[in-house]
């Protein structure tokens, strides 16, 4: 870093996404994309918003939230629009956690939470999942008292694992931190997961929210959209920070892609049918070939087998031109995580397993 | 706000933007946007980009850096994209100030600096305009020593003065503060400033970086995208932090879009010269009225007149159904800020002024 570089911040370590690559063309099951396209509506709805780029886009996005309102059963109050699911979490963790409050989440999860934590100076409360990757709800019970904690993160379903707890389980996870935020990240649920959305619905309990992404099962990673559903009074505080940050973060296309994806519940819904059925494939074939493979509720599956090193196994599949996500930690140095693609990218990882492991 | 939000922002004061109204139809002068369309090549890069959605952008925008790159005469690692050119801004104030190291600004330029500063802790350095609205360079000289800032920001040209500094006086403040990063904001430098970016080019100073944007002088507003133009050592800074913050930053559609908008060049140039001359007619016309205007280098004007109050000119000029920008703080109350929009636009501007002041 040069000289002028802030102090405050010489100890970040920036987020790695994963591996985008630009050049081969692989199959590519390393960032949890769908194999399918947007719906069939988007296109021509990012058409129309093309013609009137000149324009600012609303800053709040009343149409979308009108659309994604309707679509949770919730009010337009009750809806943040994020530039990916990415900014509604770093928004959330700026508004509720700072340097007398801690935010806690799993030592195996989603690997950006710590890296807002070091941006705004928060401390961080780090809790093990059990030895099989499950996460005891009851090790989050009262971390606001006991912690000061300011929030708690938690993907259900969880990644890299894919596995999943019950809503009830999130909603007594914030009924036990009356004085903390619970931050549901449900990047994933539409695979299979129990969404929380019914206790925003209610707002009780009035401290749990909702982060939800347009990434996955509706087919738009490259559009940049998530969605934050709260009590209206969090998202009020939210906004507090959006409007100290980037007013205009949702664009003009990428609204009228995240209207034209939410009018289509069928398409969504085949789609995620369609992902689960391959997943089930995928796991059974894998399970075939000796390896363990965790029970997911998400488009991708985690798995490991004592045949070969992940790391290994990784490289070799790179070589061969399957793209999978490999985490060099300790805990899980020998798993990969593999993004549910296509029955035919499916084929093409088995073909490729076979060989390596032949 | 709620009582779970940070008490280390409950001073913040959001920016509020100007307005976007989504019901009644203006003439629309209050937000520095173009009139005219994006150029004719980007409404079918858009529709291509639509068509890969489902997989996430290039986190670099790496072919975008590489056409913004032969546009600006710099290498790619001179480049950094945007959000809108406020991400970039935010970047950059948060890379090179701290508690410690405050932000030197005018008392007069975007209202978007000092929230920056609230939301990071950064304490402000104030400088004042002289009366006649314009900056005088040597106030900022030495700012590193005797106040330890750790950058400076000066748009230039300024809003809402629109008026413009030589690039050499930029250039003599950055080597007046070796210690500090001067970040010039060149937002409106397309329509008649003098760009910084040729002391990119040769990094000397090393010390100084152009932000740009896309949303006046290329009519994509609408689209969210700013480049910063800088020094190979000062984008890796930049790029710390924003992998810190949200990596996939830019989506496909206007990673798209603004490569289709700098392939034009003969119709940016166009745009820009139309609205010059409608600037120069609309100055003319203004001063006729018995308007005070100042020099305007950018595509606004800022006016005011003995004959009303701004406040009141700005209230009246909306019920005759023409927006404009009235900034209600004491140096500027007087004063307007009007977008230079097509020459019908500025007919119709004329018409309810000529009405109202009759």
């Amino acid at each position: 870093m040069s000289r002028y570089f802030t102090a405050e911040l010489s100890a970040l370590e920036p987020y790695t996404p994963g591996e985008q690559p630009q050049n081969r063309k692989y199959i590519k099951l390393n960032t949890n994309e769908s194999p399918y396209p947007p719906a069939p509506g988007v296109a021509g709805a990012v058409a129309g918003a093309a013609a009137r780029l000149a324009l600012y886009p609303d800053p709040e996005s009343g149409t979308l939230i009108r659309a994604a309102a309707d679509w949770f059963g919730v009010e337009p109050e009750n809806i943040l629009c994020g530039n990916g699911s990415d900014e509604n979490l770093m928004l959330a963790i700026r508004a509720f956690c700072g340097k007398d409050r801690p935010l806690a989440f799993a030592d195996v999860t989603y690997g950006f939470y710590p890296v807002w934590c070091q941006l705004f100076g928060i401390p961080q409360v780090v809790l093990p999942l059990k030895e099989d990757f499950t996460i005891d709800p009851a090790d989050y019970y009262g971390l606001d008292k006991s912690q000061g904690v300011g929030a708690i993160v938690i993907a259900n379903p969880n990644a890299p694992t894919g596995l999943a707890l019950p809503a009830a389980a999130l909603a007594e996870i914030a009924r036990r931190n009356p004085d903390a935020i619970v931050i549901v990240d449900e990047a994933y649920v539409d695979f299979g997961g129990e969404s929380c959305v019914s206790f925003v619905q209610k707002a009780d309990p009035a401290n749990l929210m909702v982060v939800q992404t347009f990434s996955k099962s509706r087919s738009l990673a490259g559009g940049r959209l998530g969605l934050c559903i709260a009590p209206a009074e969090l998202i009020s505080d939210l906004k507090r920070v959006k409007y100290s940050m980037n007013p205009y973060n949702i664009n003009r296309m990428t609204e009228a892609a995240g209207i034209a994806a939410l009018a289509d519940r069928a398409y969504f819904e085949k789609n995620c049918a369609a992902i689960r059925a391959t997943r089930a494939d995928t796991t059974a074939k894998l399970r075939q070939m000796g390896f363990t493979v965790l029970e997911s509720s998400t488009n991708f599956v985690f798995a490991s087998t004592a045949r070969m090193p992940g790391g290994e196994l990784y490289r070799r599949l790179k070589e061969a031109g399957v793209l999978v996500r490999h985490f060099d930690t300790p805990r899980l140095q020998n798993w990969l995580r593999i993004t549910i693609g296509s029955p035919e990218q499916m084929q093409g990882l088995f073909d490729a397993l076979n060989q390596i492991l032949e």
